[in-house]
């Protein structure tokens, strides 16, 4: 199932989509299922057999053109940051090498690389990536397969990790560059601007998604493709990801991982190539869809 | 003002502490205040009026004893990480020099650094700081005053900065030192075990601590002195953090950020010092209070 979050008439729904028409979830359930996604992840698997009744065993549920809606993100605010993977594609990796600061490792790690993303930093599909050029001049793409977690957990092995996930969404781990090297080494603050995490357009239960290790994804910039990978070169993959971060910490429903970028960022070019206002960001990842983003001029 | 979330019937309530006895604001307001704190900082400077008002300016206002409540962090649940700065105290930084992993910087830098800790590492007074040996034997100890931020905002000046501040709390940024630097010099992860960051007992107003970069902080272990240091000697006061963190990121009411730990923390020690199951730790900071949490053996 393809569940959006979407707005009508102003307010936030949550839906799913059925070829090219949303579905109200809580309208259709007579208010028996949530309208945010995170009620419904955290109501489990008996709310998502009941959905998928609603909308494919029911006659004509009632339901709106696809077009007719605006997307937000399918979680437009997280319950805590977007937790993120650095460095998972060895070729990525490679190419940053000689372009990182002092202080980064010199050695792909033996452990993956964590960090996290503000919840201020998430938008939607064709919301605005706020550029502001007082603020940063190396405002970089990296396109990104996240896992949704669907329920509580911690040291979650990794044969029981695949369990513990609800679905998965396209994001783009946009990440200012000069931000992020001059914080004393730690990543977070370059990577938490507003805006700099556009994910969507939907969250593709995990049912659908038979091997996520073997997706292409790939990142466009004004249509010259710049990333074009597959999930199938991750270093760590998703099960030791979540043995990791599950390690003595507790995973909640709703919980968002960032499972890191292939190779072809702006910042590892030759020369560097970086953003600039009225660029055009279109990622694209198989079984998934296509996210797209502009990058708007913002002056406050 | 001293600002408290504790339990009664089991139920979290939110209440102000005079002399020893605590007001539920709640009850006391007949519902015009709400029961949780994050709540009550979005309601702004008029609600911290009327609080007052009830508290200090009526007869009697419906109370219990302080010592026959169980006190929580007094943001059990924050709405995202708690941000963190490491190296703020010159001392901090020179302590470990020889002690820190390859990854990290040797200079103190010109920009503070900035890392998060899940909301699930967040305890109150009393509550036990989990410790599994299969986990991690480097548990450390890093008492720190806490900024609670009172309303909306970014690219905060540091003029203005202050006007953002709700009030301050003690907290102990736990730190697993062998995770913290096992996963690619990102700190993320091994700042994040559950109750790994025990905070309280109280949130005290910004109008009744007049300068908080010159409050003494201490933190003992098993009644030993560790850490007794004095805010003056921070690095990056409070305006220059909130001017950093804000810049285009939007900080919200009831964030958290921890403003860096003085010198003294065990991993420093020569030889290195940990904390072991049956371990107190008892931290305290001028004008704000005390917060003691044991460190309890934890296998699951």
């Amino acid at each position: 199932m393809r569940l959006v979050t979407y707005l009508e008439n102003d307010l936030p729904k949550l839906g799913a989509v059925n070829d090219d028409r949303v579905v109200d979830l809580a309208r259709a359930s007579s208010g028996r299922l949530p309208s945010t996604m995170i009620e419904f992840i955290e109501m489990g698997a008996q709310a998502l057999d009941f959905a998928r009744e609603l909308v494919y065993g029911s006659d004509n549920p009632a339901s709106v053109p696809l077009e007719s809606v605006k997307l937000l993100a399918p979680i437009p605010v997280p319950r805590r940051n977007v937790m993120c993977v650095g460095w998972n594609y060895a070729e990525h990796f490679e190419e940053g090498l000689n372009k990182r600061g002092p202080s980064d490792a010199e050695q792909m790690p033996e452990y993956p690389t964590f960090f996290t993303k503000l919840t201020t930093t998430v938008i939607g599909p064709g919301e605005g990536v706020q550029f502001n050029r007082k603020i940063s001049e190396q405002v970089d793409w990296e396109v990104e397969l996240a896992v949704i977690i669907g329920r509580r957990g911690r040291n979650i092995t990794q044969e029981e990790a695949m369990n513990y996930v609800f679905g998965y969404t396209i994001a783009n781990d946009v990440s200012t560059r000069d931000l992020q090297r001059r914080h004393g080494g730690q990543w977070f603050r370059g990577k938490s601007l507003d805006t700099h995490c556009p994910m969507g357009p939907w969250i593709v239960t995990a049912d659908e998604i038979e091997d996520p290790h073997n997706l292409r994804l790939s990142l466009k910039v004004n249509g010259v493709v710049k990333q074009d990978s597959s999930t199938k070169y991750m270093v760590f993959r998703i099960p030791r990801l979540i043995q990791e971060l599950s390690l003595g910490s507790t995973l909640l429903p709703g919980d968002i991982i960032l499972t890191g970028t292939p190779p072809g960022v702006g910042f590892a070019r030759t020369p560097a190539e970086f953003l600039r206002p009225g660029d055009v960001m279109d990622l694209e990842i198989e079984k998934i869809g296509r996210l797209s983003n502009p990058v708007v001029e913002f002056n406050d």
